[in-house]
């Protein structure tokens, strides 16, 4: 492990009563972070920032025993003592962790402690059949009235695509279930199968505007029934047909590929098998489109975030993405990355967040409303940062000789946009 | 190797002068190339087709011999009969390449033959520094005034853009440069490096046009003398500079690496040192842009290629290409797939070339010119039937906060275009 270049002993307001230990320690969380602009205040005495810096928030830890896990495992021991309540962030969380994600990307991550913990995660974690299951039980059963308290009314938890940077969350969410839709050039008549469906939004907006009927996997159930009760709602049941069953239960053929925040959950071990389930679906001359958090560089999920948000979680770089397609002869078409548009719509999200602060509370506690600010927080300083990125990759089988526009100047012609915005090309 | 679906014994006119060796061979031609609409006729008599077939084009294959060749080795042995002249087509070449090459990929490749002869051919080829400027000398120095034939006055041998299907040579590879400025989104004042630059349009493109410095290398002599007559000429080699040196020497610091058409010649051993190069030169700040040819599964280029035309080339997946920016981090912000684009610009390559037919044998012999046109019909039915892609790969440094526009709108407004017409925008 290389050390950052920190100087120490570090600045103080009361040297006269630091302790050798609690300054080791201080030196410690700081090689382990990186030289980031914050400070550290310790609730029974001390203060420390490194020289120089101008800190963007100030981490107050409790006492030394905390600052001691702090030191062993940053990423665990803040994580957990920011959600109980013991660590407190004052200023700009986000900020904070934006300065952290920076300082750890300069020197490599979290070293030995990080990634040896890594590997004994992995053994605990499974993305067979019955373990994706039971992963996104976890994650997406909390409950359909905590996501409507923060998501948009349409219920979409991915990327949005902001036309302009002043655009409501509702409206960037509809403008990227439209702009995926162009992306595919989808026509009317022609059928689709949507790998993760999420509540719904994209099979209703695909069917209601392009005129295509589409099967749509999840094994989230309430996401599922939520989904079916407004197909039936809005009268496109017949054309939109809800399935609660794994992706690698896909059968059938179909013209389009389409899975929006899937890739996350299915894990690296299983992307053969993924790609057998697009072939088995579009052979040789279908199409399709993939959306997925990403990486510029391979690396593991956060241990923390995979410990209490999504249990089985790997984002690929784009190369990794590759062993999908490849094998198969998939012919990339566009890949777009919209990390900028996920920063903005999680900032939207933990607006709303926050906005419902006493509401998610009384839902389950204030663990869990802190466990998910914290989440939130930092996922946008994830996509602000560059330690992750959001990829769509738009892909053709080897037999479509023409699967695309030459150019791909109609997806920002304005006729196009006047047609989204009226809601009616199918 | 397996069988391809072909009812044998072929459509004869003359069944009863068939040989058994004869009608043996025709059987291991069509299962080396797989169930193809063509017909084979040999003049010493004898003419097959599939059944049910019609043929787009006819090959006259002068002998028996010829035809056991063709048999052993399709790959080779018809190119350098069609190269000498003993085996011709009657009519469309490049439908005649379209139809085998889509059979071939059916059928996976050319069988253990290819195979084995690629790894023999791979052990004779080097892409180090030496073995590189050799490889390029054989192909890009045979003379300015032979590429000056066929190519657009700019002398720009890459992919062009074609923003309307009947823009001609000219305005479509002005397009492309342009269109890869403007995907760089170039600032007056940078500083760019290029990698490969042919006859140098882009560098010079770049200076005028958007009011950055270029330091452009390359290591065939006789484009950089055009290049920087060219430069001289109209007054701007005060900020373009032109340097006879590998990609490999590449040295100081830039704000954009840009390289076009130059990966085919790397060599996958060599994609690491590439990675190196760019990270030398850009740090984790700067960004770039990739043009290459590409596949979308992976595999070896035709031998008869490597043999006749680019020595040491390889042309990667999008995957493979990933080995050059995953090690440092870079993040993908966008690739597209320019496919179409190529097929139509050798179109219009193919249609000078044939139209200086007697110029070219006049300047080196006959067998040159039949060489150079199946490779650039070939090339086009590569383009046409997805054998080959072009991935134009934009990217930036990790360090790179807000590299790029968040949408590319601004890509495709008219504007931009007007601008680009008008050339006028530093």
């Amino acid at each position: 492990m290389a050390a950052p270049n920190v100087a120490f002993p570090g600045r103080t307001t009361q040297d006269g009563n630091a302790s050798k230990a609690r300054n080791w320690l201080l030196k410690q969380v700081f090689r382990a972070i990186g030289p980031a602009p914050i400070r550290l205040a310790i609730e029974t005495g001390g203060e420390y920032a490194l020289p120089g810096s101008v800190p963007v928030a100030t981490v107050r830890i409790p006492n030394l025993r905390t600052l001691a896990q702090m030191a062993v495992d940053p990423e665990i021991a803040f994580s957990e003592a920011f959600a109980d309540g013991s660590v407190r962030v004052e200023g700009d969380l986000v900020r904070a962790l934006e300065v952290v994600y920076d300082s750890l990307r300069s020197r490599g991550g979290y070293g030995w402690y990080g990634a040896w913990s890594n590997a004994l995660l992995e053994l605990f974690e499974s993305n067979s059949l019955d373990g994706s299951r039971e992963n996104i039980h976890r994650h997406y059963d909390l409950g359909n009235d905590f996501y409507r308290l923060w998501l948009d009314p349409q219920m979409v938890y991915t990327c949005a695509y902001f036309e302009t940077p002043d655009a409501t969350l509702e409206e960037a969410q509809r403008a990227k279930l439209d702009y995926v839709c162009r992306k595919l050039q989808l026509q009317p008549g022609e059928s689709v199968v949507e790998a993760g469906c999420g509540w719904g939004a994209m099979a209703l907006h695909m069917a209601r505007h392009y005129g295509v009927r589409v099967q749509a996997f999840n094994i989230s159930r309430e996401q599922i029934e939520f989904a079916r009760q407004r197909a039936k709602q809005e009268g496109l049941d017949g054309r939109v047909e809800y399935i609660e069953d794994d992706y690698r239960n896909i059968r059938g053929k179909h013209d389009v590929f389409v899975s929006i925040g899937m890739l996350e959950h299915v894990g690296r071990s299983q992307y053969a098998r993924l790609g057998e389930t697009v072939h088995r679906v579009l052979g040789d001359t279908g199409r399709g489109l993939i959306h997925s958090i990403g990486r510029s560089y391979r690396a593991p999920v956060s241990r923390w975030i995979r410990k209490r948000i999504f249990p089985g979680a790997y984002v690929p770089t784009l190369g990794e993405a590759m062993r999908i397609l490849e094998p198969h002869g998939y012919a990339v078409w566009d890949v777009e990355n919209l990390r900028p548009h996920y920063a903005r719509t999680i900032e939207h999200w933990l607006a709303r967040f926050d906005g419902a602060r006493g509401v998610v509370s009384q839902m389950y506690d204030e663990q869990f409303e802190r466990t998910w600010r914290l989440y939130l927080a930092g996922s946008i300083a994830g996509f602000r940062t560059g330690s992750l990125e959001l990829f769509q990759i738009l892909f053709a089988g080897p037999g479509c000789r023409h699967p695309f526009r030459e150019t791909r100047a109609s997806l920002y012609a304005p006729q196009a946009e006047d047609a989204s915005s009226a809601g009616g090309r199918a």
